[in-house]
């Protein structure tokens, strides 16, 4: 029922509550009203955590009475997990592309360490979410983010172990070079998102040579030992 | 003057400010409620951090009047960058023990890992801050941690430079490599803070094995490129 009698999210900054879109249905003023929640957080973790976020302060940003709140989200918490959904949906697409350039030691280095840097500041605002709530989030949205990066570690040793020689490398120790090499991308990020953007380059190039020196090791790596 | 005529700090649970420790001198106890300060600040950035944190929190905690707190910190910055300067003091004294065991790549790798995981425990409280207003902090705070970080790179790869071939190696590349063990440790660290008591044997073998895999990559790299 598109053009529904319940009323749509009530608005602070509006006197009435329908009339000013009026081609957009419920649907959509219910998606563009949990848009802006989300939004709105993302700005506000800028110089804080999702731990000292209010509701409140929330619903003030957005403009809506605080009880509309939980037409969209249970709670502040499940708020922070949809946002990890999204963060990594997001991420997720990035390495797609990078799977898509054809996965050779080359290009992995070179496409990953752009493709990170270009999606760092596209999607700057998850990033930096991520980056702050993997370790001072609440305990759920913590745990989730560390769930969705080991997603990304499997789906990376998956990857590597099509680059290198199943003679040599154990199926953990795959694992256990995917996460280092994630570690490393988590710290790159981390670091663009910290640096000022002229020290951006150098960054850019220690993770490429970062990238060469894991796979020196991983082309001489013999699961058995020192090589 | 240890017997000075200022009065010690007000505290809110005894009635009387002197005579329940009388050998105790002015400078003992302004140092004791200095202690205190840190020691609750510690406890209360466990759930959240120093950002959310007010003067007022603290000084409850403690349990002295709010304006006391400035006979010993200037802001809640000001005491978030004393304990800056307090964990790497203890991660300073951590690395010594490491090159104290002599610095050959199986040393490296065994001491190291063994000596972070007994730190991380033993002095936990400051790693979990560490860990958390690395990302979280307040930009004065971020900025020391990413100074200290930065020294103790320095140091690691002045360290690696004795144990590699100058031939092969430039500067600016084990600096470089230093960093990416440093972010690996890092990394190891969370790890074990967010992990499991029974997850943590995995995680220590995981980080030494990592650290194989890094030293494996520096014994055959070449600075002119993938070797």
């Amino acid at each position: 029922m598109p053009s529904g009698a319940v009323p749509g999210d009530a608005r602070h900054s509006s006197g009435t509550s329908s009339g000013d879109s009026p081609v957009e249905s419920r649907g959509e003023r219910k998606e563009r009203t949990r848009r802006a929640i989300l939004d709105a957080t993302l700005t506000l973790c800028h110089e804080s955590s999702l731990v000292a976020l209010s509701l409140r302060q929330v619903t003030k940003e957005v403009g809506i009475v605080p009880t509309a709140f939980y037409r969209h989200f249970d709670s502040i918490e499940d708020l922070g997990l949809a946002l990890v959904e999204e963060s990594f949906a997001s991420l997720r697409e990035m390495l797609r592309d990078v799977r898509r350039s054809g996965p050779t030691y080359e290009n992995i280095i070179d496409s990953s360490v752009q493709v990170l840097g270009e999606h760092v500041h596209s999607q700057h605002d998850h990033f930096a979410f991520i980056a702050r709530e993997r370790v001072a989030g609440p305990p759920a949205v913590r745990s989730a983010i560390r769930h969705q990066i080991e997603l990304v570690e499997r789906e990376l040793a998956a990857d590597l172990a099509r680059l290198t020689d199943p003679t040599y490398w154990t199926t953990e120790d795959l694992r256990v070079l995917s996460n280092m090499i994630v570690t490393s991308m988590v710290g790159t990020a981390e670091a663009i998102l910290s640096s000022r953007p002229e020290a951006e380059e150098a960054i850019v190039e220690q993770a490429r040579t970062q990238l060469r020196m894991l796979l020196v090791g991983a082309l001489r790596w013999r699961s058995t030992g020192l090589g």
